[in-house]
């Protein structure tokens, strides 16, 4: 016997997402039982540091600070002890679930030397909040957030003579975590690695903002309703290299992820996409795609949202803006900014977007022609640089000195 | 200017299925130019040979022959040679695309020593060409599917020894590709390794088939179109280690994946799954869902359609079908069996479906009432059995001695 029940609700995957470590807590409740502590922290200090690259040469992720930080867990025994060791290859079994089954996840935060000399991080707790969400999907064991910061601001303080001088450089910091059990299987990993690397880097844009081409694309989707888009995991990538060679041999530089038959604005390119404009009633807004959980919840995302709602000049608002919208609203000549934003980039103004076999245009600074940022996109860049870099004192920065 | 133009039809990703090899190669042309040849094969053997585990006691993943093949690439050098190596862990930069951005795709083929004993694999091209189609969703290079098969067969040669004798044991082979630049961005990787990996293993069902519960899962979507359901990459099973711990926690053993408001049937577990029913027009009919880019392209699928045509008995369909189909179909005494189908188990009967909160219940024998299969499953399982052990003489098997 059986009975056909409806559907209350179009089903959203809830669990892997911020709105929801409630109930992901209550599901994997041993957090507090079970997690590396800071106290337990061994350090090891390489013996021939690396010759570090003059920082005019750097290039993003390709050199590494001396050091890197490793927590093991096993089903069997749970949490290791944290360990700071020099930065070295990993001896991976060719069957871990990791190369496999993408069970893995990552986060992307910097480590920022200010104008004052002083180190510092930015809202790293709430990248380690996200991960703590993250590893959930893969069925990995969750961790004490606090614990995890305290161990990656070690492993700063320990390479910080890697981090460049100047606004603009930074010491980007990748944790991430593997499933590591040395067979094949498709089930959560009865190993795991949690790991933190370090990549110093240079400004996203060495000469100022160079506003970027999206490609509004219609024939690939990055995340749907009861998928894992809402999470920060490796397979949310995987799929974007085809599309993303694809746009760039139209000449865009990066894609506008869409999503549903009315192409509503999803991502762009590895960012979160923020349209400022006045809107069908005419009230000027700033608008980001909710997070419905297709949506990466960006931690600059969150502040952007937090910056200009204090700001109080405009409304902020998380919600759906379909292409149709863009289009008409640049047509009308109510468009005023489209940009992206993440870690990597801060803010990255967009010019132009293809969409259909046309390209809308973007407008940037209508004081300005030569422009290569809208007025808004200027300031929030300026904001978020004088937190990041210390020029204000702010709740989101520690200083690590 | 622009102007705002319909998409002609719903957008599915073409590309990366085996449906639509031509374009993905018009595209990637550069095929026949680049790829690595068996005739380059260098093989170097191993000193010390595994100690080999009693047959009987092999879990399956979790031990590995003496050696494995490996075929580096990169973005400079093109395809290197092929090498047979010993068995061995990967010397692996963190920073890789494969552990962060799940630049991998991989396949599952089995090498089987027949009842003659001689060594056998089964439509390992198959794999090739679909994994010559994975690597293109992740912007990795194509290579040549026969030269791949005929290096793979050359380590199923050289590891012949530690293919178990017994039908139902066989050796599983494990090809992958992986990204391996030492860099951190989300962008194509410009290395990567092809290599095999090959895992002795008992009998699926050791003592007999077993039928399983599935649960159709209305919270989670294992694949969507326009996403990269159609390729074998990792990044499609990470998304469904949670949605699997929770259906055992309900006491299913897989998961029935489902698609849409409609709920139609997408895959079973990590199976492509077929149903065996008497359809709304009194028609008897096999269907399994339709590769519309949210299918993987099973190859045990291809060959089960292939069989069940040339018997000619019954109507056979790659189409649709909604859980209120079965449902109704269960209840008015229509459906005869459900059945999961992939290379691990070959097929897996089901004999319940969670779905809304009630159990489904699936005829198994009509005529035993203690058997864990219907009449067509273990049917197909047989034929297919008899074909991969040699019974049968068969173009779908290449003996390697």
């Amino acid at each position: 016997m059986f009975s056909i029940l409806k559907s209350s609700l179009p089903a959203a995957r809830m669990a892997p997402s911020l709105f929801s470590t409630l109930s992901a807590k209550a599901a994997y409740s041993t957090i507090n039982k079970n997690t590396f502590h800071f106290k337990d922290l061994k350090t090891t200090k390489c013996t021939k540091p690396k010759q570090s690259i003059p920082k005019e040469k750097l290039v993003f992720g390709t050199s590494f600070s001396d050091h890197m930080l490793e927590i093991k867990w096993s089903e069997s025994k749970g949490w290791e002890t944290p360990n700071i060791v020099p930065f070295h290859n990993f001896d991976l079994h060719p069957a871990v679930p990791a190369l496999h089954y993408a069970s893995q996840c990552f986060e992307g935060s910097k480590a920022y030397r200010g104008n004052d000399g002083k180190v510092r991080v930015f809202r790293l707790d709430k990248n380690m909040e996200r991960m703590n969400n993250s590893v959930i999907a893969l069925g990995l064991p969750q961790f004490d957030i606090q614990e995890a910061v305290k161990c990656i601001e070690e492993l700063v303080k320990v390479d910080k003579s890697a981090i460049p001088e100047g606004v603009g450089y930074s010491m980007y910091l990748r944790p991430a975590v593997i499933g590591t059990e040395p067979a094949l299987g498709v089930r959560p990993s009865k190993e795991a690695l949690l790991y933190v690397i370090c990549s110093p880097c240079g400004p996203y844009f060495p000469t100022g903002f160079q506003a970027v081409r999206l490609y509004a694309d219609t024939d690939h989707v990055r995340a749907w309703p009861g998928g894992s888009g809402a999470s920060k995991l490796g397979s949310n990538y995987a799929g974007g290299m085809y599309p993303q060679k694809l746009a760039a041999l139209k000449g865009y530089q990066q894609i506008l992820w869409l999503f549903g038959e009315n192409h509503q604005i999803s991502e762009a390119g590895t960012m979160n996409a923020f349209i400022f404009w006045v809107n069908e009633q005419g009230v000027l807004e700033l608008l980001t795609p909710e997070l419905d959980g297709t949506i990466l919840p960006g931690i600059t995302r969150d502040s952007i949202l937090s910056i200009t709602r204090k700001w109080g000049e405009f409304q902020v608002t998380e919600g759906k803006i379909t292409m149709d919208q863009v289009a008409l609203a640049s047509q009308e000549g109510r468009l005023r900014e489209v940009f992206g934003a993440g870690t990597a980039c801060v803010i990255s103004p967009v010019k132009e977007i293809g969409f259909m076999g046309s390209d809308i245009h973007i407008p940037l600074d209508p004081n300005d022609p030569t422009a290569q940022s809208g007025p808004l996109a200027k300031r929030l860049y300026n904001d978020l640089m004088a937190i990041q870099y210390g020029d204000i004192s702010h709740e989101w920065t520690t200083i690590l000195e």
